[in-house]
């Protein structure tokens, strides 16, 4: 039970489902940043993008945020799931390529503190070939998953067990977007 | 110096003012949800808004933004930067109502860890007379200066010293709200 009354069932809307409808006009922007930082035209990919989601997530210890996102990046890697597990296990020996292991590693950062971004880790990002854009998706989605995994557990709403919902609605996602539901 | 080419003078776009530049498709979403969140119709006042975000501001240790939303906040309260110094200094003892102290107390789990909003928390500053929507946006605002704060030091951004920079970046929100700029 979440901790005001979100006026709907919950175990039909989960995690930031029940928040986004109870507060549409938050629920528009949010849901905006959303689907231009993980699915608008980009160099990375929806998958790494949705990686770089899971990981912050997990390192928040947010469980409906890092099911999701776990199971939106899955469904959009070649490796799936086993990719994203072994990133949120060890990302130093995750078989990504150095790029990627950079910008998760700024993703890292970032989840804790912006100060702990410096310079070597946003130079070895780039050295491996991470862009100005790249770097600053990556800054912003590790940022932006800092606040949906905040709003989420601040409002102590329902996450599902299992695997099940959450790969239900990475379908939907990947169909329909951010927003749509 | 930012820790990616921003393509401005910073000195010019302190802060978020460089990144949102630089990324004007985030910058939209980012911007219309503090209008929301912090100038839109609310039985919560700007001045008490502003408040929430500086005093979480302030316990993320982000410089320009707790600079910037003191300055907001003072502004539009009647007893100006005494009470945002009181709050930030001892939110026990300061002069504000048993609601607005409730409120704050969620804000300060928020900025830990959503996990850390306890139903105690809640139901004090229910029982102090705090909504249901004042609770969702004290949550959702701490937890959206998570973001910006992290997003503001995440990319290394210059923050001008003194405050006379954030006064007058204040009489500009007032009169012209968020992404006006």
């Amino acid at each position: 039970m979440a901790h005001i009354d979100l006026g709907v069932d919950e175990t039909q809307f989960p995690g930031i489902n029940g928040p986004m409808r109870f507060r549409p006009e938050t629920a528009k922007p949010l849901n905006e940043l959303a689907e231009i930082l993980l699915r608008g035209p980009h160099s990375l990919t929806a998958g790494e993008r949705e990686l770089i989601a899971a990981y912050v997530s997990g390192l928040n210890e947010c469980t409906f945020c890092t099911s999701s996102h776990a199971a939106f990046a899955a469904a959009q890697l070649d490796e799936g799931m086993s990719l994203v597990d072994q990133v949120r296990a060890n990302l130093d020996s995750a078989p990504v390529s150095d790029k990627l292991r950079g910008l998760l590693r700024i993703a890292g950062a970032v989840q804790d503190t912006g100060r702990k971004v410096t310079p070597t880790l946003v130079e070895a990002a780039r050295a491996a070939g991470a862009t100005d854009l790249e770097i600053h998706d990556t800054v912003l989605i590790a940022a932006a998953f800092c606040m949906y995994n905040r709003y989420v557990d601040g409002l102590g709403t329902f996450a599902p067990e299992g695997t099940e919902r959450y790969e239900l609605a990475a379908q939907r996602i990947i169909q329909f977007g951010y927003g749509a539901s």
